[in-house]
């Protein structure tokens, strides 16, 4: 008799974005007349750059001929890809990062919920609270986070950086020792960042303990400040002890291209065993490469021209968080993040929790955004809007907002 | 101090594929002037056909257009294309499956390597021997293959089901009851087909010990035998203890292009637990569904045109299955497979093992195959030709051989 993968039943309810998606499915239904402005999942609105256009339609067309057709794919990605991506995201910036060390891959989210696969099941991870969900349910599934504490709402095995307004929403080095520590910055939810010094302080620790670090850059080029990393690798001593995590998504508008990639350095070595080739192993098993013709969108954002147009896409999410957060402030709410960040985090207004708060947004002025506590109970009383939407539909957000 | 996963160390050399191609650009790097055809790898040559190519134009357009912008795929895949395939793959043939068991991917390696996570790590899985190297592999890092023993080439907790010319390459009830039973009919490496009714013995069995099978159906598209099943779920009972695995890529060509799909049925429940949930769950936190793109590429092979371009795909490669076996046989080889498959097996002629075959052939012919033992160890003395190449490097290749 087969017996399924107990770990499943620890997960709790369903995974954030569909509970909101049911929701506002069910207030759509009851409501037709209703224009509900989406300002919840961080999925980009803005089309797909002439350059990647491009790149798309010519790549299709070599598909179309016998003498230019590709099948199967490099399993780590193409050599055009990886020589871009190293040349552009890291070697311009200083990081001595090589075409070997790059992995390219469907996306962020599928490298952020897969990567745990490599380490054994006894490790014991830290996340910020509150957290993107995909880093600790991943876990959950495999068995690393223990039981689900309903009181706490945590699970037993987990160790939880808390990320408040007294600290910045900057996680501080816990008590108990991780071995896996996930870190996003820019964050996801709420918007933050820390210096490079700062970040130099986790990698020391990190190279102090043994410990590995999962970075997830995905919001890296929304980055303005100066004193900002754009790469964990930009601190000294981050190739023996992190991986780095990339997305298409959030600057070039793939969401539903996807595309991302993992950096696993080769001088990232636990027991004697490079993590660099087990993460290999692992897609050369599991995964079969990204499309073609995807992997040529994603050179085309290289491109000088691409460059400028994503760019563009960037300025004009960033014009939307300032629209939002000037107008939140403006009527007194308590608004993080949105500088260096597609994410505005604010405190719900009331006393509310984050999911009174969503059902008043959403029934008074039809706007959907994301519940704090969905990422963590130190979300709770906080709420995420995210500037991914179009001026207009922002504007209008904001300012039915402003009205309540 | 972070431990990575030992189980990764248990793997065996590296990835079959990877190995062969170390093999021919060493061999390609010394001999500068070797025309080498490969008929190895199952990866397709032909272009993708002209309905495929318009959907792509069409939807990348779509792409550039706010208005028609299509951001985050949903995570099960799109309505119009789980419609299309349940419709075109199930209702036609007279087989019950709802679009809500239909499960949009990135193909059936991914799938195929990634379905055994929702089982629990002491499930005990049965293979066929010789064996699509993914499903030992993937367990294998999940820690349920047990160890290797290098005397037996074969894994300690892996029941193997010998499929030898004794057998007609057709597995048989093992003694030990396996808890997942993995089939791929028509089979890879071997080509060999099962009948309904044999098919309906395993489903039966299955159903009396609580195992579930997970069916391979990859190479589908290619039965032209009436007798033999183009889905499990032709059989009685098998919505209750089978999940199914299908690929565009060899009908279709979208080795490059990355497209599949798993059924999971609402009637597979284990310890009371919907196993369509456990898999939806699981794309909900770790995938991010297939490109928009993709999907209605996929759509364009169920229109009426996107049919008649795919079984000329598919004629084509038979055409070429059938030179191989005849060609093979007038020169004395023992062949199998190639007629409902696009697989041919043969025997390695004069003992020769199947890595000395392949070196053989590699060095005489310039021509590359896959050796069978690399599929088990049961495959030993056995050698795979693929009929995926184009009818010029098919012909050429056998007609080398014939004259070896």
């Amino acid at each position: 008799m087969v017996r399924i993968n107990d770990n499943y039943q620890k997960l709790q309810g369903s995974y954030l974005f569909s509970t909101i998606a049911k929701k506002v499915s069910e207030y759509s239904a009851s409501h037709p007349d209703a224009k509900i402005i989406r300002l919840g999942i961080g999925d980009v609105t803005r089309p797909l750059t002439p350059s990647v256009i491009r790149a798309l339609h010519d790549s299709v067309d070599e598909m179309a001929d016998e003498a230019t057709f590709r099948g199967y794919a490099p399993d780590l990605g193409y050599d055009f890809l990886r020589k871009a991506i190293c040349d552009n995201d890291y070697r311009a910036g200083g990081c001595d990062i090589s075409e070997d060390e790059i992995f390219v891959s469907d996306g962020a989210k599928p490298d952020s919920g897969n990567i745990q696969e490599i380490f054994d099941g006894a490790n014991r991870i830290a996340v910020c609270d509150p957290v993107y969900p995909v880093y600790v349910d991943s876990n959950v599934m495999a068995g690393r986070a223990g039981d689900y504490v309903e009181s706490t709402g945590t699970y037993s095995n987990v160790i939880y950086m808390p990320c408040t307004k007294e600290n910045g929403f900057k996680p501080e080095i816990p008590d108990e020792t991780p071995d896996l520590i996930y870190l996003c910055f820019p964050n996801n939810p709420t918007g933050a960042t820390v210096t490079k010094s700062e970040l130099q302080e986790w990698v020391d620790y990190a190279n102090k303990n043994g410990s590995v670090i999962i970075f997830d850059a995905a919001y890296e080029a929304y980055i303005s400040s100066a004193d900002v990393p754009h790469s964990i690798y930009e601190c000294s001593g981050a190739k023996e002890c992190a991986i780095e995590l990339h997305s298409f998504s959030k600057n070039a508008g793939f969401t539903g291209l996807r595309l991302g990639y993992a950096v696993v350095p080769k001088e990232l070595v636990r027991g004697g065993v490079s993590l660099n080739a087990l993460w290999a192993r692992r897609h050369a098993t599991k995964y079969n490469g990204a499309p073609y013709i995807v992997q040529r969108a994603g050179e085309a954002v290289y491109s000088p021209e691409g460059k400028r147009e994503i760019q563009g896409l960037i300025d004009y999410y960033i014009e939307n968080a300032k629209y939002i957060l000037s107008g939140l402030k403006s009527v007194g709410y308590t608004v993080y993040g949105g500088v260096d960040s597609p994410y505005i985090w604010l405190a719900t207004p009331d006393g509310m929790t984050s999911w009174e708060f969503f059902d008043h947004l959403l029934g008074t002025a039809n706007v959907v955004g994301t519940p704090g506590v969905g990422f963590g109970s130190c979300g709770e009383g906080y709420f995420r809007l995210t500037a991914f939407g179009s001026h207009e539909n922002t504007r209008e957000a904001v300012d039915r907002i402003k009205k309540l």
